[in-house]
């Protein structure tokens, strides 16, 4: 051991926290980007928190029963990266601090979820993070709720910035998770009083004490950097019945030589001056990415402090009765048995025929799977009997014994989405969640990191377009179908009638990592599938769904309430004598997953080709090429009765058939 | 009169009311749809308002001086409809009243702007009248400053309910409000405890005025229903050097017969039954949509008495030093010589040919017409560096002169951009303000609505591709371009180089009603436009940058920093003798204005076609038809190095070389 390790030997909290502080300006430094101000400030709280309250074992990142620890200020990545690698999660190593942020290292930019064993959730989006945590305690509630202590009972804390606090969605977040009382979240706010313009006081003079205490939180103050007053606040957190803050007076870059406390440590390198006076100011002798022994030893001993606490669980879980329903719901497999209601349904419906909304026809699936799926827990924003998400009879899930399936959610469309990312990422649980179509706007940057994440959130958009009628075009979406088809890994479905909504919502159960999109009618439509096609149609994104009589001229494509309109037209030209199909499309995404052989038939080039939706035209080419016809809507909506709508829009059966002879 | 008439000869406050109730329930029991229960709770407190606190002329609804009265609760649209009709607006007639939202009336089911004089912005996503109402109270502030009290002096009312109050848009409103201590916003909470599925209780526990107060606001509590209470409060509120909150306990439907304080009221006709049953119990034996007399007179003496001071200020207009500039810059008038400094420089720029990110150029257009246009106000959510928003010497707008041009909105994207939308439509402000494209998810649902409204706000959107870098696909566009171009009314410009940077700011300040979005590189890119073309040719959306030699066999489609990939391209195959075209595309939608004649040349059909954009290839099929090349992202993107991600993800100019040959 040279002298300059033996000064580590037996390393002093201060000592281990210095080691996140230069891993991460020296990460930041060799990728001449990132973030050093937020990892360094914060190093003293995460050694605390780490060595003293996480309950995780770093060889088993996947133990089902860990505390979680969410980055929700994720441009300070650094800082879990560091303390990944430094308690010995097996991928976070050595090399790829060094290669922080490149092409295909582990160290992106913002921690990413799949990346790398340790990070629960992608944050950087800011408040996200923090709102998505709320999932994650609320699943911890839950599921101690539903298989007990025994193995269900972890702790979520959420490390938030000043950016986080600021957005919006922090309140929607805070808010619910007072209202629910999740007194296992705590959040550790960096409150450094420094945002990248500057201070926090150039545009904020919020008492966020005040402001989350409003909300039905606990709260505390205390100094970042006092590893005591630290400690004494995380146990503090542990003993509340409500969610906890802590408000960390710290300083950004805290431990920089000069710039310690400057906005400018917050999202650039150091550079080599500050960092060799760094070096010296911490005493802190090793080349970038060495470690003294000590510090090794003393970090990998926190990584492995928890190992027995999991191996009694693991004991716990191998003789526990419900060990086999807890293992499967937390790998996201379905119970055997979970579609026999569904499919039994949709044999019965191609004989009844029902002319439901499609709405109607989501609650009719739901009714089907619900209770044979434990796992589904549903909600709404407030519009449960609009968004016909709630399945009868179910306990609500809230305080204080949390085994109920159905949240309240309240008019927060995005922090519903965030929590229902947190309920999916946790495990264990299946989220979906209603709001009105036009609302997904809210929700978007939720279900965006979704689908970035590939998480199973089924999103139940109803009131899909001006068939919503007299509310009017603020409510009216438009163009969100083609809007939210924009967003990759993101399933958008729009079935045409209750077989199609069964099918659609039994694809969606069934990927376990793609968000869904299940947009559905104000509206009645009549039934459009009225034989047993003996599979899963809906699953291919679009079929045939009615033959031409004879070698085909048209094809007429549609999709959710507008399909019956296509079946109307083609019935119109069939009786003119031109053979026509009808392809209904209720996934563009699952559609370009098919082979192109089957592509090629379904969208049969040959023939006149029209589309018809009430909505935009974007995206449609795919199907219809440059000169295909276009039934749809150009602009925004108006404030009338739907039937109304529709004429006026000129979206009827008629302007179908015209457009295809115009083609002809 | 009538004995019944008489009843009402001299009507109390509480009879002026009941016109507003009643007029509420049955006109939504004529459209059988629509939202009575809140109008009917917020008459007395909106009838105080108008009768005492409201400085408003009903013959002239455009007075630049009027209060503005924001009904941020646009589902209980019948209350301002109400409002107007009782007041004496010309176009608020009985007429419209029993056509409440139907086709073709301007009393469409929430309040549209543009619709209805009286209305000064579309509201009914809940929470976003709050959130624009902040910039409206700060257009008035800052007008103040700029054209003295005796021309600006008014205040903002804003009737705000439950859902308001829970969406999160509304802290990032109130932290705003709070910090510039815009003592003149005065919100009206309408405190019923009721939300769509029961009650507020059931999904929060908010402490609504100590949350507020936490935000730097002055608040108080009343009962909603007791007019001296109201009147105290509101006069208390016009004292106040903060802004205020006044929760008013209301009851939902207040005044219906068995329904009053119950959800159902909220969102449906209250049916036959239930509404003779309130007659009776109102003594109100008139037909609907009849007024007693002495109703009429009171209301009507109500919508005049603001003649007196109208006339007053008109007079003191009349010889204001100011007179002119006030008049256009509330008309949104440019300056005479508004782009004199722009076109000297896109002059200078041919010859200097410049290589900077389009970001930078976007701060060389604001350098030139900044200070040129007194109305442009910049701002930026916590990324001034990055998004080049802010032009050098700005006063900082903020309290207590509000002279200043350049708002730290603090790090609330979806804030920012209601605010934005707030100080365009209260008129003499021209609002810009830069985030990060990929955080135009957070501010989209009020870019919709500034798109629905058509008002000039400009949105300032850097980082526009993988370009990005090392941030990594939480903080990529890739989708967004799509998303964006598919909002109607929306001009979504990508500018190739500095000259189209400029082109593109002139074009989005010159459009009165109609927002952008101003799509710019974080990384460098070459200039492309050469040559002085003597006129705007970003102006029409696409055009022929780079004719071919000889007949163009192929054409090559580019925007932003993909028109060089293009160039370069284009190159290559001139080279092997291919004939190429290159088409810079800085803006789809005003390319969708032109002439067909225009639009055919351009796109060139008889050629082999491939557009490059380092985005999802959604809505190109619009210029490369379904069989052309398209060089760009197919998912999600990726932390690592901008040129790295371009050469790793296949946007490179051999790529496209690749694709145009594949198709000879």
């Amino acid at each position: 051991m040279t002298d300059a390790q033996a000064a580590f030997a037996k390393p002093s909290p201060k000592q281990m926290a210095d080691a996140i502080r230069v891993l991460a300006m020296d990460g930041v430094e060799k990728a001449k980007s990132g973030h050093p101000g937020m990892p360094m400030g914060m190093a003293d709280v995460a050694t605390v928190l780490y060595s003293k309250f996480l309950k995780f074992d770093a060889s088993r990142p996947d133990w089902a029963d860990r505390d979680r620890f969410i980055l929700s200020a994720g441009h300070g990545s650094m800082l879990i990266y560091a303390l990944l690698h430094l308690t010995g999660y097996k991928e976070a190593t050595k090399e790829q601090l060094e290669n922080f942020r490149q092409w295909g290292s582990r160290t992106a930019g913002h921690p990413e979820y799949g990346h790398l064993a340790g990070v629960e959730t992608t944050t950087g989006p800011l408040g996200q993070g923090l709102a998505t945590s709320v999932g994650f305690a609320l699943a911890e509630r839950h599921l101690a709720a539903r298989f007990g202590k025994d193995l269900v009972d972890h702790r979520t804390w959420v490390v938030a910035g000043d950016g986080c606090l600021m957005e919006g969605v922090s309140q929607e977040a805070i808010a619910l998770a007072g209202r629910l009382k999740l007194n296992k979240l705590c959040v550790l706010w960096d409150d450094n009083e420094i945002t990248i313009d500057g201070k926090v006081s150039l545009s904020d003079a919020t008492d966020q004490l005040a402001r989350f205490k409003a909300s039905g939180w606990a709260v505390k103050a205390i100094d970042g950097h006092d590893h005591k007053q630290i400690q004494k606040a995380l146990a503090w957190a542990t003993k509340q019945s409500k969610p906890t803050l802590i408000a960390c007076k710290t300083k950004i870059g805290k431990g920089a030589a000069t710039m310690e406390g400057s906005h400018k440590t917050h999202g650039a390198a150091l550079g080599a001056t500050e960092i060799a006076a760094t070096r010296t100011a911490l005493h802190w002798p090793f080349a970038p990415f060495e470690m003294p022994e000590g510090i090794q030893k003393a970090w990998a001993k926190v990584g492995k402090q928890g190992a027995k606490t999991r191996k009694a669980w693991e004991a716990r879980l191998l003789n526990h009765a419900q060990r086999d329903d807890f293992t499967r719901a937390m790998a996201g497999d379905l119970p055997t048995g979970a579609f026999e209601a569904l499919d039994a349904k949709l044999k019965q419906l191609v004989a009844d025929k029902p002319a439901l909304a499609t709405r109607q026809s989501s609650g009719e699936a739901l009714e089907t799977v619900f209770n044979a799926i434990p796992e589904m827990i549903g909600g709404s924003a407030d519009l449960t009997g609009s968004n016909n998400t709630f399945v009868k009879d179910t306990q609500i899930l809230d305080a204080p014994d949390y085994a109920g399936r159905y949240l309240n959610y309240g008019i927060r469309e995005f922090g519903m989405a965030a929590a229902m990312n947190g309920l999916a990422l946790h495990g264990g649980v299946i989220p979906y969640g209603g709001t009105f179509m036009a609302f997904a706007d809210y929700s978007r940057p939720a279900i965006r990191l979704g689908a970035l994440m590939g998480v199973r959130a089924i999103h139940v958009l109803t009131h899909d377009s001006i068939g919503l009628g007299e509310d009017g075009p603020t409510h009216q979406p438009v163009e969100h179908l083609a809007a939210l088809r924009a967003i990759p890994n993101l399933m958008v479905f729009r079935p045409a009638d209750t077989v199609e909504a069964l099918e659609c919502w039994q694809v969606a159960l069934q990927h376990k990592k793609t968000p869904s999109g299940m947009c559905l009618s104000r509206q009645k439509t009549p039934a459009v599938r009225l034989t047993d096609a003996g599979e899963n149609l809906s699953r291919k994104g679009a079929y045939e769904l009615k033959a031409a009589n004879g070698v085909a001229k048209v094809t007429l494509f549609g999709t959710g309430t507008e399909v019956a309109l296509a079946l109307k037209a083609a019935e119109t030209l069939e009786a003119e004598g031109v053979p026509t199909r009808v392809v209904s499309v209720p996934c563009f995404e699952l559609f370009e997953q098919q082979p192109k052989a089957y592509q090629d038939a379904v969208i049969g080039r040959g023939t006149v080709r029209v589309a018809v939706e009430a909505a935009i035209k974007q995206g449609w080419e795919r199907f219809i090429g440059e000169d295909g016809g276009f039934v749809g809507m150009t602009g925004f909506g108006a404030s009338a009765p739907a039937e109304v709508l529709y004429r006026e829009f000129g979206i009827t059966a008629e302007a179908v058939v015209e457009a295809a002879k115009a083609r002809l």
